[in-house]
């Protein structure tokens, strides 16, 4: 059976784990913090993947930045990783095949094969972290675009300059459905030092304010879901990312649903979390190299 | 050289016209006014196709309202059609084949295969009439989703309740960026019953307050470019519909390639008008029957 060693290189942790070509993880992951220079990303990769040499068919790196569509390089700045990360000659890193793409996409296509959208065609995976990412599949294939950069949510919720997003813009989805968006909701609807925590914990203690906050958090949530369903008519929607344990998703799936003009969809929450990632690029590159 | 009969059925107006596989019209293409029953409609249909019976190889329609992904039914309610339209059985028109597809995705199919938007693989075109329609190219192919209803841009910008959208929900980007928004925009910045006829005549005497209309209606429609250029990461976005040729294209092809975080996009205007709904219906049923 084939295996691939897999990495999600994200700006906080650099995560590894080798993975069959059933899907399964065959040893621990490991979690390592992620070096302070893309020279120091790039030696540990070589070395790790040096270790596993004898062991696997190929690498397959979920990253932060949108991979480009012979999914061997990064194409878009990458904030919170160091300078020159993006311009890192990945393909180097060994003689065996190397395989990348995007950490959103790649836990998308998890979902999509093994997880809370197998057996669907088209699907949507939003990640609802600090930010927003998305992952969609248009007729079982993974919505690339012309250069590989397709599925960025930094989609502006209209026309005014209410909420500052982190890509520099205003008003992005971003800005009204993300953790740090709960935040935003927090200080406006509770008070000015409050945050996300002081939200979930209020709803838990029934605070009015906290449940005023975390409606209207709701609420700009399921214009994005009308928006995803309406765009893309998908079988279903999959919620992840650290905020996608807090969704009412028997209540918002209904709303969403009456709201839309085309057909109904199905809200989920996602089955994999931390591993999507890693799990979905290694399943991308089993195929090739199957 | 094959030939089909295509149709555009729309609220007002059916227009129809001989298309062969080059792509051209055969003749001068004929309009008439919509019936008022939808059981006028199909025996309207009806004649016309059996009149054409012994030069055509199949019918090809393009229609307001979803339509399937086996391009033989209409899956959604279509406002300004009359009742039970959307029930007709379409496909005992006649023993030729019947193709049919939603118009804005023929009109999209169009451009794709022949105008502004030919040469690309993935590209998305949105026609700024009365509303907004949209079609999408993704890998050569349309957008349809799970049921042929993808690609409706009715994607609430924002959360607010500022502007109702005929589809019933609250600020659609349909009331930012069509014909209709651009009457808002007149009464919001010149006075009470101006209209988009006040603003297009405005801006040609340079009036400042006609100008702001635009202006705000300009930046709005940015947004929506920004919006499908991060989604898509298309090759071209092709503008169409009455609002198309008033847009700067120049200035808006800029003002959105420097917002956008995907690769730069190119903003070009429809080639085809009125005709690109039969013609796009003709080219993909031509293809099928090939």
């Amino acid at each position: 059976m084939k295996k691939v060693l897999a990495f999600d290189i994200g700006g906080t942790k650099i995560a590894y784990g080798l993975i069959d070509a059933g899907g399964d993880f065959v040893n621990e992951i490991i979690k390592v913090t992620t070096p302070r220079t893309s020279e120091g990303i790039y030696e540990l990769l070589k070395t790790v993947i040096k270790g596993f040499y004898d062991e696997i068919d190929g690498v397959a790196i979920a990253t932060a930045g949108a991979v480009n569509n012979d999914n061997n390089k990064i194409i878009s700045h990458v904030g919170n990783l160091p300078e020159g990360y993006n311009k890192l000659d990945f393909i180097s890193l060994s003689d065996k095949p190397i395989f990348m793409e995007n950490d959103a996409n790649s836990a998308a296509w998890a979902e999509f094969k093994l997880g809370a959208a197998k057996g669907t065609k088209d699907a949507v995976v939003l990640t609802l972290g600090t930010g927003v990412g998305a992952g969609i599949i248009v007729n079982g294939r993974l919505l690339k675009g012309k250069s590989g950069a397709a599925g960025e949510m930094h989609v502006r919720f209209g026309c005014g300059h209410e909420r500052k997003c982190t890509c520099g813009l205003w008003n992005c989805l971003e800005t009204y459905v993300s953790g740090n968006a709960l935040t935003t909701d927090a200080k406006l609807f509770m008070k000015e030092d409050a945050t996300s925590y002081d939200v979930i914990r209020g709803l838990k203690e029934s605070n009015a304010k906290a449940r005023a906050a975390f409606d209207h958090w709701q609420e700009c949530l399921e214009n994005a879901l009308v928006m995803v369903g309406n765009l893309f008519d998908p079988e279903v929607v999959v919620l992840s990312g650290s905020m996608a344990q807090f969704v009412e998703y028997k209540k918002l799936n209904k709303q969403a649903n009456d709201d839309i003009l085309t057909q109904p969809f199905e809200l989920k929450q996602a089955r994999f979390e931390n591993n999507a990632g890693m799990l979905g690029a290694a399943l991308l590159l089993l195929e090739k190299i199957a």
